[in-house]
C-alpha cells in the first residue's frame, strides 16, 4: 500500500506515502521549482526548509533539456527526496495547448525517473460555458483511461486529476469515474481562480464534491494551493497535498505570506515571523535591501510560513485541535469565515472522520462550533442509539446547574436527594435530562461521559447556539414514549426558547409540557413546587 | 515627555518611552530577570531575542549584594539596556512581608541606577474579603503619596501601581487617585491569579476600570503579563508594558508557550514555530534531551514566542487591523472568546482610540464584530450629525443591492433612474437610504465614504447581526423629520427583520409603514409597485 494513514481529526490526516523515491508525510506542501532557474535551490529545500517532496515540470523539462541522454529528473534538480512532475496540463491553461502528446509526455516521465507522476489533464479554468467545462471533465476522463495501459507496471505513482471547476455535478462526476481507475493518488484541478478571488466557500464545495465521491484511501492533492491561510481548511477537508509557486510568485511581487493573509512589503513596519529570515531582520532592513537579495529572503520566508503551517496543522491533528486552527485561520479573511459557515453543510461526512476521543477537552466558542465533530456525535448517537431506562414514563428537563459534571453538582445533588426521598415511585418513572448549550438535552446518566462533561463555552452564549440548543431539546421529546414532560427552567433567554420549543414538540405528540421553575430553579422554594407539581396527576390535553 | 505616541488603534498604541538608560518602544515584554541565576542572559536577550527592557527585583538584589559598593543594576546583570526594577511587592504577595521599608528600598533603586522603578505597594491578591482589598487599595495610596517627595528629582522613571483585584469600583478609586499623583507610568497589580484561572472576561473588566481612569498619556504596565496568546487582548485595551517570569518558568514544567495557548512538551508530535529553536529541531530532538538542556531551549522558544508576538501586535497597530488580530487570538480558549465579548461594553472607548482612517478595508466576520471601532463610529457619527437633505419628507429605505458603492451598483441605477424620471416633485421629496448588515442604515449621499463601501462581510450572516441591522434601521427612523416612511424590501430573513423593527419605530411615531418589495427587488414588477405606492398619498394612522 503506497498511502498509510497514521492519524486523524475532522477529514484530515497524517499519512506516510512510500514512492520509489522515499518516504514522505502528509499533508505536505510541494514546492514548484522551475527547473531552469530557481530562487532557492532543491537542495536547500530539502537541508533547510524540511521540503521531502517538490514538484517540477515535465513539460518545461522536456522542451529544454529533451535531448539530453540519461536524463534524471532527480539529477537535474540536485535533490534527493521525492519528486513530482506535472505533465504540462497547466500550460494548456495558461497557452491554450501545448506541443506533445500525452502518451509522448507519460513515456518521458516514466524515463526521468518521476516519484509522482500526472497524466495530462485538461484543467477546467474558469468563468468558461458549461459546455466547454463539461468536455474538460470528459477528455480528461477519456485521457484517464487512455493513461492506464501506459502506466501500467509503473513504478512511478501515477495521479488521476479531477475537473470540474464550481459545477459540483460535474466535479462529483469526474471524482467518481476517475476514482473507479486503478490511480493511486487524485488531484483536484483549477482551484487558483478561486482561491484568488477569495471565494473560499466555493472551494470548500469544490473540495467536497471532489471527496465525497474518491476513494477516501487515496491522497488528494489540491492543485496550485499555496497560501498557509488555507491550508489547515482544506487538510480538514481531506486534502493531503499542496503544490504551489506562490512562495516564490509572492516575492517577486514584493509580498509576504502569512497563516493571517497576504502583506506588501511596503505595509510592513515589522516582521510578525520568527523564521531565519525575520528573526534577526527588521521590516526596515529588509526594504533597503536590492530588489533581488529581498525576493530571494521573501521567497525564504514564504516558504518557512508554507512548511510551518504544515507542521502546526500535523500537531493540530495529533491533539485533536484542527478544528480549533480552522476557526483561528478562519479570521484572516472574512470569507474565509464565510467557509467556516460553509462547513455545517458537511457535518456528516466531518464527523465521520473524527476518531472517538483524544482525550482533549472541546473548546465551544460560538454558532460556528455547532458543526464540531463531537456536538454532531452526540446528538447522533443521542438520536440513535439511546433509550430511556425502563419504566421511565415521565421526562423532567431540569437546567443545567452551574458545575460539570451536571451530576455531581452539590445543588443538583439536594434537588436530587428531595425528589428520590420524597416522591417515592413517582420518581422511579423519571426520566431525568439537563439542558445546557451545546448539546442540548443531556440524560442525566450520560452526563460524566464524553464530552458532555469536558468542555468549555464562552459565555454569553449567541442567539445561533441558543436556538440549537433548544431544537436539541425539541427532538429528544419528539423521539417520544414518554407520558409526561415537565420543564424546570430559569428565567434567562435560554429557558424561555427551551420552553418554547419544548411546548412545541408536546403539542405534536397531543401532550402539554408542565414548567415549574423561578429565577433560582435551585433554591428551596422552586424546589418544593417542582414536587408539588410532580405529585399532581399529568395534564391532560 | 518621557512617553511619545507614534501610532494607535483600538485603545493600543505605539510609544516611545525616554528612560536614563535609553529608549524603548512600547508595547514592550520585559522579561523577567533574577538577579542570581539566569537560564538565558540578559546581554543574550538583547542581543538575540531583541529584549530592549528588562525587568528585574531590587528586593532580591538588595538581599543578595546589597554589602557591595558602587553596585549597578546594568553591569550586575551584563545588560545595556533598560532596566525595570520591581521592589519587593512580589515578595509581600507571597511571603505576606519584606525585611525593608519603602524608604530604603527607594533609596536603593536610586542607588543602583534603576531606569523605571517601583514604589512598595501592597498587592491586592485573590480571593481576600472586600475589607483587606480595601486596605491594600488604601495602603497602596499612602504609600505612593509618601513616596513622592522621596523620588522627587531623581533621574529613574517612577512607577504609581493601581489595585484593587476584581473589585472594580477600588480599581477605579485607586487609578484615579494615584493617576493624580506625578507619576511617569502607571501598572495594575494582581491580574495573575485571573489569568491563571481563565477568567479573561474579569481580566478585559479589570483593566479597563484602570485604564478609563488613569491619565491616558502615561504608559500602563500589566503586571504578571506573560502569556502570548493574551498580548493583543491587553493591548488593545491600553496596557504597554508587560512582564513576566512565564517563559523560564514553564520552560521548568516542560511547557511550550504559542500563540494559541500552552502545550506539554509530551503532547507534541511537531513543532509548530520557525524560531531558531524549533526551526531545526524536531519535537522528537527536544524530547530526547537531558532536561536541563530542553529546559534551556524550552525558555529560549517561550521568549521567542513573546517577543515575535509583540512585533506581531505592533504591526496589526500600523495597519489599523489589531481588532483582527484579537478575534484571531480569541480562539485559544472559549476564555478568550469570552473576553471577545465584553469588549462590547467598551466599545465607545475603543472606538474613541482609533484614527479615523487607515486605508485599510473593514473585515466584518460576525456578531463579535459588532463592536468594531469602525461600526460603532458609524452609528455614533450618522445619530449626532446627519441630517437628510433639505426638503426630504419621505423616507425610502431601500435594501441595498449587490455590489458596492451601492450608489453605484447598475440594478440600484435603474430604480433611481425610473423613479427621478416617474415622480417628478414626489422624487424631490425622498430621502433614499440603503440597509445593509452591519452599518444598517445607509443614506444613499453617505454611501460612497468609508468604510461604507470598503468591506466584506462573512454571509450569510448570523441573528445578532440581522437584529443590530434592524435596530439601525429603526433609530434612523426614531430620529424623525419624515412624513412618511416607506421600506422597498427582499424576502429574506433580514428583510423581514428590518420590516419589523421599521414598523414598531413608525408606531412610536405615530406613523404607519408602508412596504413594497418582492422576491427580485430590482426587478421591473417591483419598481412598478414602488412607483404606484410613492404615487399615492401617504397612509394615513
Amino acid at each position: 500500500m503506497a498511502f498509510e494513514l497514521r492519524d486523524r481529526d475532522l477529514l484530515g490526516r497524517i499519512g506516510r506515502l512510500t514512492t520509489m523515491g522515499g518516504e514522505v508525510e502528509t499533508p505536505a506542501f510541494m514546492p514548484v521549482i522551475n527547473p531552469i532557474s530557481q530562487v532557492i535551490s532543491p537542495s536547500r529545500m530539502k537541508k533547510e526548509f524540511g521540503c521531502d517532496i517538490v514538484i517540477t515540470n515535465s513539460y518545461i523539462i522536456r522542451k529544454n533539456f529533451g535531448e539530453k541522454p540519461n536524463l534524471d529528473v532527480h539529477r537535474l534538480l540536485d535533490y534527493d527526496g521525492v519528486v513530482v512532475t506535472d505533465s504540462g496540463a497547466y500550460q494548456i491553461l495558461v497557452y491554450g495547448g501545448v506541443e506533445v502528446t500525452q502518451d509522448e509526455i507519460i513515456d518521458f516521465q516514466k524515463g526521468i525517473g518521476s516519484d509522482i507522476a500526472i497524466i495530462l489533464d485538461i484543467p477546467t479554468g474558469w468563468d468558461v460555458p458549461r459546455e466547454r467545462v463539461e468536455w474538460t471533465v470528459e477528455e480528461t476522463l477519456r485521457r484517464a483511461r487512455d493513461a492506464l495501459p501506459l502506466i501500467e507496471g509503473s513504478r512511478a505513482l501515477w495521479v488521476g486529476p479531477v475537473q470540474g471547476g464550481r459545477h459540483l455535478d460535474l466535479v462529483a462526476r469526474s471524482a467518481k469515474l476517475v476514482g473507479d481507475m486503478p490511480f493511486q493518488i487524485h488531484a483536484l484541478g483549477s482551484p487558483t481562480e478561486v482561491m484568488e478571488r477569495y471565494m473560499f466557500p466555493v472551494l470548500v464545495d469544490m473540495i467536497m464534491a471532489a471527496k465525497l465521491n474518491l476513494p477516501p484511501e487515496r491522497p488528494l492533492h489540491l492543485f496550485g494551493a499555496g497560501h498557509p491561510m488555507m491550508f489547515s481548511l482544506a487538510v480538514a477537508l481531506g486534502c493531503d497535498l499542496f503544490d504551489s509557486a506562490s512562495y516564490a510568485l509572492y516575492a517577486k511581487d514584493d509580498r509576504y505570506l502569512t497563516t493571517m493573509g497576504t502583506s506588501r512589503m511596503e505595509d510592513l513596519s515589522y516582521l510578525p515571523c520568527s523564521c531565519p529570515v525575520c528573526h534577526r531582520r527588521s521590516a526596515e532592513n529588509l526594504k533597503e535591501m536590492t530588489k533581488g537579495e529581498r525576493e530571494r529572503l521573501l521567497a525564504e520566508h514564504n516558504l518557512h510560513a508554507c512548511m510551518t503551517e504544515i507542521n502546526t496543522i500535523k500537531q493540530a491533528i495529533v491533539e485533536g485541535s484542527l478544528w480549533d486552527l480552522v476557526e483561528r485561520r478562519s479570521r484572516g479573511h472574512p470569507s474565509m469565515t464565510a467557509a467556516l459557515k460553509r462547513l455545517t453543510n458537511y457535518k456528516d461526512a466531518i464527523e465521520e472522520g473524527t476518531p472517538l476521543f483524544k482525550g482533549h477537552g472541546v473548546f465551544y466558542y460560538d454558532y460556528h462550533s455547532m458543526a464540531r465533530p463531537e456536538v454532531t456525535r452526540y446528538h447522533r448517537l443521542l438520536e440513535a442509539n439511546y433509550s430511556p431506562p425502563a419504566g421511565a414514563d415521565t421526562l423532567l428537563l431540569v437546567k443545567a446547574p452551574s458545575t460539570r459534571p451536571y451530576r455531581a453538582d452539590p445543588a443538583y445533588r439536594e434537588l436530587w436527594k428531595t425528589l428520590s426521598t420524597e416522591l417515592g415511585e413517582i420518581f422511579d418513572g423519571l426520566h431525568i435530562c439537563f439542558y445546557a448549550p451545546p448539546y442540548g438535552c443531556i440524560p442525566e446518566d450520560l452526563s460524566e461521559t464524553y464530552p458532555l462533561s469536558q468542555y468549555d463555552i464562552a459565555e454569553p452564549v449567541d442567539e445561533e447556539t441558543i436556538e440549537f440548543t433548544a431544537q436539541s431539546v425539541a427532538r429528544h421529546i419528539g423521539l417520544g414514549g414518554f407520558n409526561r414532560v415537565v420543564l424546570h427552567q430559569g428565567v434567562e433567554r435560554l429557558d424561555m426558547m427551551v420552553a418554547e420549543a419544548s411546548r412545541e414538540a408536546c403539542k405534536k405528540l397531543g401532550m402539554i409540557m408542565e414548567a415549574s421553575g423561578s429565577t433560582h430553579p435551585w433554591g428551596e422554594e422552586a424546589t418544593s413546587s417542582l414536587l408539588a407539581l410532580l405529585r399532581r396527576p399529568a395534564s391532560l390535553q
